[in-house]
C-alpha cells in the first residue's frame, strides 16, 4: 500500500531523472553547436529539430514539476489525482524525445532504459496511466462540484476573479455565438462594463489612473481575469487586456513622463483603446527585419509601409507602431522605434483615415476562422504623419522601440497562457457536462470507461498548464522570461488537444456552429500561432535560451579551468 | 554501409516484432474478456481504453506494412524513404502503448526492451527517424516533381483519375472557397458536368446504366475519384459518391429486380440524386436502438419521427430512410428495413415538403465548421407515406435494413479514408508551396531543418495512409471490412494532424479564411465523426472484431484440446 505522498514522491523523483538526462542533452547540443564565440547559427540550423524537441521537453517537464510541487501539500485531493494523471502523460511523452537526444548525441542512454523498466515507473503508471486509474479520475472529476487546478489566490484577488467570472458567465457568454458567427466587432454593450470595471487599467499603475501596485499580484490579477474572460470567450472578451498591457509596460519601459502622464490614465480607461502594429506581410516572426519606414521630418516622422495582423486596429483608437526610424537596415532591430498613431474608432471591417497633413492610413479585417470580435487587420500607411512627441521616449526613445517591447511581449506571452487556460477550461467544462447529458447504448456517456479516460487526460493537462501559468505569473518579475515562453508554448497546443477532444466527444453536435465547443475548437488553433508561433518560440527563445546558458556555463567552467586565466584560477579557489 | 533494401527488411522485421507482442496482448486481453459463451460486455467496457489503443496500434502497423510491401521493389524511390519515415513515427507511437498494454495484462515485456534498446532499432531511427533524415526526406520531397503515394494503376484507371483530378483543379477549387465561406449548396454548373463524367454512376453495374464492372477495379476507381476531388473540395466535391455508394449498395444486396432496374439507372445518371437518412438525435452511433417509426397501412407505411445529420438531403430527390418497420423494439436491429422517400431538389437551408396524402416533412441544414456545400439537414418526418413498392426488397426486404446497410458503410468508410487522402494532399501540396514561397530571416521557410522535418512527416503519414487505402479498395470485395475501418481510422486522425501542421507552416496565413489550408483544416475535422465516429469504430468495429477473432481462435483451441469432443479431437489428428 502506498500513500498518494509516497506517489507524489515517487513522480518527483522520475522527473528528476528524465530532467537530469534532459539537461544532458541540452549540454551536448550546445558542445555540438559551440565556436569559441559563441553558439554556431549554422550549426543551430541543423539541429533545429532537436532544439524543438527540447523545447517541448522543457515545457512538459517544468508543467509537471510545478504541478506535483502544487498539489504535494493536498496529496489526496483531486488535484493531486490529476497532477499524476498529468506526469505519466508527460514523462510518456518525452522518453522517446530523450532516446532520440540520446541517440543522436551520441550519449549513454542506459539511465533511460533503465527509467524505462523501473518498478517505479511500472508503479507510477499502474497508479495514474492505467485504464482503471484513468476511469477513476474520469468519476471523480465528474462527481466533484468545485474546482480543478486550484491555486491559492488572496482574498482580494479572488474576489476580481470571481467577478469577472460572473461577467463572462453572464453577459459575455451568452453574445459570444453571435458575435462569432455574425462576425461582429466586440459591442460596446460588452466594451463599456468592462471599462467601468477596470479591465483596462489592470496594468497601469495606480499612480497612473490603473490598479497597478508593482507587486506580484498584477500579474496574478492580470492572468486570472484573462482566464475568467476568456473562457466565456477568446475572441469578444478574454484577449482585451493583452494589448493595453503591451503597450502599457513599453510606456513605462520608455516613455517620457509626459508620455506616461497623458497615455497610461487614458488607457486604463479603455478611452482610446489601443492596438499594436508589428507583424508585416513579409516578416511575420523576424523583428529584426521589419521594413516599415519612418522618415524624418520636420516635427517628427512620416510612415510608409504595410502592417498586417493588427488585432483590434479598427476599433482602436490609437496604435503602437513599430517602425523603422534609422535607415541604415544593418542595424537590425537596433533600427526600430515605437510610434504612437491616433486615429477614429471604427466597428467597419475596412476603413480609410485622411490627414490633414497629407498621411493615409487604410485598413482591411481580414476574415478568419475563429478569435473573431476584435478583428485583425491590414494596415497600410502612406506618408502618414507622427510628431515627435508620439514616439514613446522621444529623441532618447529613437532605436529602442525592440527592447521597450520586449517586457511587453513576455507579459503576453503568460497572458496568452491564461488565454488558452481559459479556453481548455470551457472545453473541458462543455465535454463534462455534454456527457453525462448524452446516453448512447443506453448509458450516459460519461459512464463509458474510454469517456472518463478522455476527460481525465484532458482535464490532467489543464491542470498542469494551469497551475504552471499562475506560477509564472507569480515569478515574472524575477526572471520568469523563460517560463512565460514555455507555458506559452504548452498551453496553447494543450488547448488545441483539450478543444479537439472535446469536440470529438460530442460527436456531430461538435461540429455545428451552434455548439459552443465548436468555436472554443476554431478559436484554440489562433494560440499557436499568435503572440509567437510555436516554431520561432520554440527555437529562437526557448532552445536558444537553454543552449547559450548551456554554453555559457561549459565556456565559464572551461575558463575557470583555463591556467592562463588568473583571475579566475583565483575565483576557482574561492569556497563555493 | 546498408542499402536502402537492407533498411526496408529491417523495418518489417521491428514491425514484426511489434505485430507479434501486439496479437499477444489481444490474445491476452480476449482471455481477459472471456467467458464460456463469449466475450463479457462488462469486462470490455471496463477495458475500453485498451482496446482503443488496441485499435489504433493495429491501424498503423497494418498501413507500415503495407506501405513497406508496396515500396519494396523500388527501395531507393522517394516513396521508400518516406514508408521509412513513417514507420518510425508508427514504432515510436505504438512502443509505449504495447508497454502499457503489457503492464496492464502482466505480460512480459522484455521483448519490447530488447528492441527498444537493440541496434536494429537504432539504425532505422538514424536512417528515417534522425533529424538529417527527416531533413534529407523533406528536401527530397521539395525537389520532387512527381507523385508520392503512388500506387500501380492500369491505364484505363489512370486515365480515370486524371480527368478528375483536372476538373478537381480547374473546375471545382476555384469555386470551393466562394462555397465555403457563403455555406452555398454545391451548385449545378458543378453537378451537370459531374452528371456527365459518371461520377455517380461509378458503384452502379453497367447492366443498371452505370460503369461497375464487378472487378476490384470498381473501389480503385471509386478511391481515386474520391480522392481527386476531395483534394479540389471535400464539402463542394470529394464527398458527392458516398450517397449513392451506400445506396446503390442496399440496392444490390436487399433490392427487388424491379427496384434495381427502376432506380439504378437513375442514381447513376445522379437524376435524382440522393441522401441517406440513418442517424437520429438521440441515436448516434447506435443503431440498434433507432426509433424512427414506420407504422403499417394498407399498401404502405407511415413514418413518424427525426433523424439528423442528413447529409445533401435537400438537394437529394431520394432518401434512404432507416426505418423501425417493426414495432418490438426488443428486435434491435433486426427491426429496421430500408425506405426510400421521394421528394423535391431543392438548394434551400430549409425546406417543408406537403404530401397529397397528408404526410409532411422538414429540413433544416446544421450549420457546421467545414465540410459545406452539401448541408447535412435535421429532419422531421410527420405521418409521411411511403408505398411498398418503395421499401428495399419489398416484403422480404423488412427488418434486413441493417445488413442491406452493412455492404454499403464498408465501402463508406474506405471512400472516406480516400477523402482524408484527398484533403492531406491539398494540405501538403499546400504546405509545400507556401514554404517555398516565403521568407523568414532571408530564406526560404523550406530551408530550415525544421520545416524539411515537418514536411517530411506529413509526406510520411499521407504516403502510409494513401497506400492502405488503395491496398483496401485491391481487396474489400475479398474480406477487407476490417481494413476499411482501420484505414478510416487512421487516415481521418491523420488529415487532422497533416492539415493542422500545413496551417501552422502558414503562420497567421493559415488561419485566414482566405487561404485554402484554413478550410483544410476545417473540413478536416468532420472526417473523425462520420461514418463511425472513431470511439465507436475503435471499440465496436474494430477492437470488437479483433478480440472476437482471437475469442474464437482460443476457443477453437481449446475445444480442439478437450477429450470430449470426439470430432474435433479427430481433427487435430489430421495433418496440419
Amino acid at each position: 500500500m502506498t500513500t498518494s505522498s509516497e506517489f507524489i514522491a515517487l513522480a518527483q523523483g522520475l522527473l528528476q531523472q528524465c530532467q537530469a538526462l534532459h539537461q544532458q542533452g541540452i549540454a551536448a547540443l550546445a558542445q555540438a553547436c559551440q565556436t569559441p564565440r559563441g553558439l554556431s547559427a549554422e550549426r543551430l540550423d541543423q539541429h533545429q529539430l532537436l532544439a524543438y524537441d527540447i523545447a517541448w521537453t522543457s515545457a512538459e517537464l517544468l508543467a509537471a514539476q510545478t504541478a506535483l510541487c502544487e498539489v504535494a501539500s493536498a496529496p489526496d485531493s483531486l488535484d493531486a489525482e490529476l497532477a499524476l494523471v498529468f506526469t505519466v502523460e508527460v514523462i510518456t511523452a518525452v522518453m522517446p524525445r530523450l532516446d532520440m537526444l540520446c541517440l543522436e548525441l551520441s550519449l549513454d542512454a542506459s539511465s533511460l532504459q533503465t527509467l524505462q523498466s523501473s518498478a517505479a515507473w511500472a508503479d507510477l503508471r499502474r497508479a495514474a496511466g492505467s485504464e482503471a486509474a484513468l476511469a477513476r479520475a474520469g468519476q471523480r472529476l465528474q462527481a466533484s462540484q468545485g474546482e480543478i487546478g486550484e491555486v491559492h489566490l488572496d482574498a482580494s484577488i479572488r474576489l476580481v476573479q470571481e467577478t469577472f467570472q460572473r461577467f463572462g458567465q453572464e453577459v459575455v457568454a451568452p453574445m459570444a455565438e453571435h458575435i462569432h458567427r455574425e462576425d461582429l466587432t466586440i459591442p460596446e454593450t460588452l466594451l463599456q462594463p468592462l471599462r467601468e470595471m477596470g479591465v483596462f487599467g489592470l496594468s497601469v499603475p495606480e499612480a497612473y489612473g490603473g490598479s497597478g501596485t508593482g507587486s506580484e499580484d498584477d500579474n496574478l490579477i492580470m492572468v486570472a481575469v484573462t482566464e475568467a474572460l476568456s473562457q466565456a470567450s477568446l475572441g469578444a472578451a478574454g484577449s482585451l487586456i493583452t494589448r493595453p498591457e503591451i503597450l502599457c509596460r513599453a510606456l513605462q519601459a520608455g516613455g517620457t513622463e509626459a508620455q506616461k502622464a497623458h497615455w497610461l490614465p487614458r488607457l486604463a480607461q479603455g478611452q482610446p483603446l489601443c492596438a499594436i502594429a508589428m507583424t508585416e506581410p513579409d516578416h511575420g516572426s523576424d523583428v529584426a527585419s521589419l521594413t516599415l519606414r519612418a522618415d524624418r521630418v520636420d516635427g517628427g516622422w512620416r510612415l510608409t509601409g504595410a502592417k498586417t495582423w493588427c488585432t483590434f486596429a479598427g476599433k482602436a483608437g490609437v496604435l503602437m507602431v513599430v517602425a523603422r526610424t534609422d535607415p541604415d537596415r544593418s542595424l537590425g532591430h537596433k533600427g526600430l522605434s515605437l510610434l504612437l498613431v491616433e486615429k477614429p474608432s471604427t466597428e467597419d471591417h475596412a476603413f480609410r483615415v485622411d490627414q490633414p497633413e497629407g498621411g493615409v492610413l487604410t485598413g482591411r479585417a481580414i476574415p478568419t476562422l475563429g478569435y473573431r470580435g476584435m478583428h485583425s487587420y491590414d494596415l497600410s500607411f502612406e506618408n502618414w504623419w507622427v510628431p515627435d512627441s508620439h514616439v514613446i521616449g522621444e529623441a532618447s526613445g529613437l532605436g529602442k522601440g525592440f527592447y521597450f517591447n520586449m517586457t511587453g511581449m513576455v507579459g503576453g506571452r503568460m497572458q496568452t497562457a491564461a488565454r488558452a487556460c481559459g479556453v481548455m477550461r470551457a472545453a473541458l467544462l462543455a465535454a463534462q457536462r455534454y456527457t453525462q447529458d448524452r446516453k448512447v447504448f443506453g448509458q450516459p456517456l460519461t459512464h463509458y470507461t474510454l469517456t472518463q479516460a478522455k476527460l481525465a487526460r484532458m482535464a490532467a493537462r489543464f491542470v498542469g498548464c494551469r497551475l504552471l501559468t499562475y506560477q509564472t505569473a507569480r515569478t515574472l518579475e524575477e526572471g520568469g522570461s523563460l517560463a512565460s515562453s514555455l507555458v506559452k508554448l504548452l498551453a496553447c497546443r494543450s488547448a488545441e488537444l483539450v478543444t479537439r477532444e472535446a469536440l470529438q466527444l460530442h460527436g456531430g453536435m461538435g461540429y455545428a456552429e451552434e455548439t459552443a465547443v465548436s468555436r472554443y475548437f476554431v478559436d484554440a488553433r489562433v494560440l499557436s500561432i499568435f503572440e509567437g508561433a510555436e516554431e520561432i518560440l520554440a527555437l529562437k527563445v526557448i532552445a536558444r535560451g537553454l543552449l547559450e546558458q548551456a554554453w555559457r556555463s561549459t565556456a565559464a567552467s572551461i575558463s575557470t579551468q583555463a591556467p592562463a586565466s588568473a583571475a579566475h584560477s583565483a575565483a576557482q579557489r574561492e569556497p563555493a
